[in-house]
């Protein structure tokens, strides 16, 4: 992977920069942040502005442009892939790391005094811009909105914002109709004295209307806002889609409907001026909820007195909490999604040692294997296909110029998943084809216990999901070893593969506490630069647990893997295992060969299943 | 414990919430938080205010009172306590649990329109009066400085501040002279270009001097504070103790000294005046360093323009940090306070079959024994000896209405500790006289997994001690039990028993991350009810750890107990433990046997020194 020259982009961004016909006044310095106007972590190609100024197209990162520097945070998952990326114009600031400045410390120690920075009001979210606005003013300069984003009048060949068709999902998939979900979102607004309710993420958007899209690759979402009133429904939304007589069927759009559910739809572009109508007719002590990471255009739309911020929505939380249909679908995609494993990897098996698949070659061919199953979609994520060396960079993704042939004396790491529309899959298998070094095992089987920890952790209700964090670390820790990443992230119910709001992180963001019905991942690691990388993961379903003793009847909660794929044996150190550790992995095992196997059978895949029957014998712990 | 009658007290209270001679508008509500004009937890008689006024005389609590209602808000700790103390004008609120409001959320739902919530701006910490007063503020109502204290106003028998003789510490026990550590300090203002650093903490204030006083009960610390600058250092401070010739000398009063440690002594009550002087004085870009829990009163006389705040003072976190001499004089404090303790165990054994040890005389008998140690200064906190069900009052110290007499048939809990001049102890054993029911052992072995868990941790340098929190929770967490309290805090070096910056708490408090030589408790525990309390706690010490590999060179940590006092064998339920477990205990006691032993010895101590040997015979698991 070569760089990409930024030389003349940074020329050219510097330049306008300072014209009058974008800025009212120079700035010194200019924000690229990651996301789109929706604060969305996937985002369209139209918005990949940072990718398209810096090079780096990982998933997170925040790029600083100023008349000298420019400045590229992203975290530890992407350190390698940054360092690649970007050509010597970029210095890399590793987050996470203790002498990496914060963006507004290093902007403050490089700008001249009383300098401008500025940013596109509809990209930034309202609490980044609060706390960036505010360290910038301290310290003498200021943060200013920038109507037109800067990258879009460099970006010659930008490509338009997609504007594909809508799939209605009816009662079977998502277990509430959306009038129902609309009625309970009132009846939250009614609790905190809430009279309007802005929905700015893509995720939630869909979720409330029981519509999916295709906009953003890899997220079955759409472009669109949203403005739920006690008596309004507004869907700002746009192109023909509305058009489709199934989505009109489905929003009830042609039918006589009670006016508090009827939708009004408006163009995508009105948002603004519409919420700034909204913000100038409101009524002393009515309030305006939104995320507080909603765009600061939007925020600013409703006047200070009037909103009503949350770092969490109403949406958000009970989009987490997932019912019995949706847990049912999660199942039954989870179950596909096993079968499709086993065929790649009883294939990965025969065809590795011929030393003719490469990481683009697996990871087409689980993709071929995936969209074989019922209900398929599309990947929920670029797949991670990665051998020796490239499985430490943690967010990989196999492009023709690091494309390496898988081998039988290297690490194979597959982290991938699909959307189906019953339900989001995310998993990751380390595996080797050849004979594991012993320390290669040793590592392996550290991660394993930390996966273990936390799939078997068993804790009150209301516990949050960073405080299982350190669970999955500890049998590394002991050796010395660690991961630079969280352990967990809410998964979404054929939605976004990352969702809050709670996760398991050592990062003490403000997560949620955990609840029965949520679905989060259960992905520890270990990577060494330049050699390997491992990391096994499970999606995983809260669920209640019982205890022999209930503390102030609080209830305790544990998780159920919904994933079933074997987890290598030949990879595991038995003799580090722990004799529960070792029963949890054959009643692991057991289950895979009940659920996977009877499915393979049912498609009448019979070699995976004999592969599926091999992997999944009891392992033995000499003692 | 009966409580206290408070009727006539807030009907006086609720008059002077209104009379003019004392705010210059009424005030509906009246703020009256724990602490005193320094923060401190540990409080004078005269700054017993939240006592005096409800009866609720735990360490921690705030009372609100307004026309109609009074309310206390304490922690999980104290709950019984306050029940039992307040009578029924009070209203308890439970801190932690889901349902309890915030103070601000609970002046909101009660208060009149335009209502004004006052407060005594030398008892309230900057950083709760900003977010009470924008909390407040958006709510229409107003928080405002009551200047006179409304609570002494009505406190006809309040006793006179203390202003007691003060102790000076040589280098052998502080390792760093005064000179020094205003140098480190001096260096630490350059560093964040700071030329005022305010020292309000009392016990920031006596280690900076190697001072201590004995105003404060069980913290060894004097009323002071203190204003460096970068030429200038002044010592505010009451009483004619600075004419000790020993205090002048250690301070070098009266040598010929460069200026810049040259120490001016002012009057303790001209602070306030002083700091407005230093604030008024200011050219820009100047900075003065004040902690954000120094007073609201004395943040304010600095300009908003002109202050830094910090969670945490560079006093504090070099405090935490124990150099050589001050870890010797830990490890000395504790095998002296580990002697009186096998001293009294025995005596406890002998004597509370015979039915005639009271938890009171036990208390006694236990400051008896550690009276007998060299440089015993007092107890480091109140002694908490508690007996059958009062060993669930969490923070429970028996008073003759409570006294209970130990008897073979209930638990012990005793949570102890003392001030030597070389260090702060601070220990908890719980034991049975009797034999304890199958139940009982299970709940201590849990609690005993836990306490080792934390104990026996290998973690990265730079980890925060709240990714710990949990590793002491897990064995309860499995039987579906838990406690409602932290699991440690920071000890001082004679200094207090709790100390910041760093701490082991399911609460993500800003806590720095540990560093090798910082010393906190390891103290998991479980409550019944009615029934019985188990804690076991060690003071431990933050040491490096060996570990196989080194991840990115961070290097580890683990914690090396300072206590070195056995735990009660009969309490353990040896077949719940793990081989590892099981080998920690056997190491311990070893450690306890050899180190203890040799000391019991020393003094002569043979009776002691046979009960030392019984209860650190190795423990054997049965596999």
């Amino acid at each position: 992977m070569s760089p990409k020259i930024t030389t003349e982009l940074l020329r050219q961004l510097r330049q306008v920069m300072k014209s009058p016909k974008y800025v009212q006044e120079p700035v010194q310095a200019y924000i690229v942040p990651s996301g789109d106007a929706h604060q969305s972590e996937y985002i369209a190609p139209c918005d990949c502005r940072r990718a398209f100024i810096s090079g780096f197209d990982g998933s997170a990162g925040t790029a600083i442009v100023t008349e000298q520097h420019a400045a590229m945070w992203t975290d530890g998952r992407y350190f390698l892939q940054a360092a690649h990326q970007m050509d010597s114009n970029w210095t890399l600031m590793k987050m996470g790391l203790k002498d990496t400045p914060t963006q507004e410390d290093w902007l403050v120690s490089v700008l001249p005094e009383g300098s401008k920075v500025g940013v596109d009001p509809f990209i930034i979210p309202a609490d980044q811009w609060k706390r960036m606005s505010k360290a910038l003013r301290s310290a003498g300069h200021d943060l200013v909105p920038v109507k037109e984003n800067l990258i879009d009048t460099i970006w010659t060949d930008c490509p338009q914002r997609p504007c594909k068709p809508l799939i209605t999902l009816d009662l079977s998939y998502t277990g509430d109709s959306w009038r129902d979900k609309i009625v309970a979102l009132r009846s939250k607004m009614a609790e905190r004295k809430v009279v309007w309710f802005v929905v700015t993420a893509l995720d939630e958007v869909a979720w409330l209307f029981n519509l999916r899209g295709s906009d953003v690759e890899y997220n079955p979402v759409f472009f669109a806002y949203a403005v739920i009133g006690l008596n309004t429904i507004r869907l700002f939304i746009d192109g023909d889609r509305m058009m489709d007589p199934a989505v009109r069927e489905h929003l009830q759009l042609d039918s006589t409907l009670e006016p508090e559910f009827k939708i009004q739809v408006m163009p995508y572009g009105s948002i603004l001026s519409e919420l700034q109508a909204v913000g100038a007719g409101l009524l002393p002590k009515e309030k305006v909820w939104l995320s507080d990471k909603a765009s600061y255009a939007l925020t600013e739309a409703i006047p200070k007195a009037y909103r009503y911020l949350t770092p969490y929505t109403p949406i958000c939380i009970a989009k987490a909490v997932k019912n019995t249909s949706e847990t049912e679908g999660m199942r039954r995609a989870h179950i596909k999604d096993a079968v499709a494993l086993c065929e790649l990897f009883n294939w990965l098996e025969k065809e590795v040692p011929k030393g003719t698949v490469t990481e683009i070659i697996a990871a087409d061919k689980a993709e071929e294997f995936r969209s074989q199953q019922k209900d398929f979609v599309e990947l929920s994520f670029a797949t991670i296909s990665s051998t020796g060396p490239n499985g430490a960079i943690i967010h990989y993704k196999p492009v023709p110029e690091t494309n390496r042939t898988l081998s039988v004396n290297e690490i194979y790491l597959l982290d991938s998943g699909a959307q189906y529309k019953d339900g989001t899959t995310d998993v990751t298998r380390t595996m080797h084809f050849g004979t594991p070094s012993a320390y290669e095992k040793e590592c392996f089987t550290y991660v394993l216990k930390g996966h273990i920890a936390v799939s078997a952790a068993i804790f009150p209700n209301g516990t949050k999901g960073h405080l299982l964090d350190s669970f999955a670390r500890s049998a590394l820790w002991d050796s010395g070893l660690d991961y630079l990443h969280g352990t967990g992230h809410g998964v979404g119910s054929f939605l976004n593969v990352h969702e809050g709001p709670c996760g398991i992180s050592y990062k003490t963001f403000a997560d949620e506490p955990l609840e029965a019905g949520m679905i989060v991942s259960d992905e520890p690691g270990y990577y060494e630069d330049g050699s390997f990388g491992i990391r096994i993961e499970n999606v995983v379903l809260v669920i209640p647990a019982e205890t022999k003793y209930n503390f102030k009847n609080r209830g305790s909660l544990t998780f159920e893997p919904l994933t079933l794929v074997p987890i290598q044996m030949k990879m595991i150190d038995v003799n580090l295992l722990t004799q529960k550790e070792c029963n949890w992995v054959n009643d692991y095992h057991r289950k895979c060969r009940e659920v996977i196997g009877a499915e393979l059978e049912r498609q009448g895949r019979h070699e995976a299943l004999r592969w599926l029957i091999r992997e999944t014998e009891p392992l033995i712990r000499v003692q």
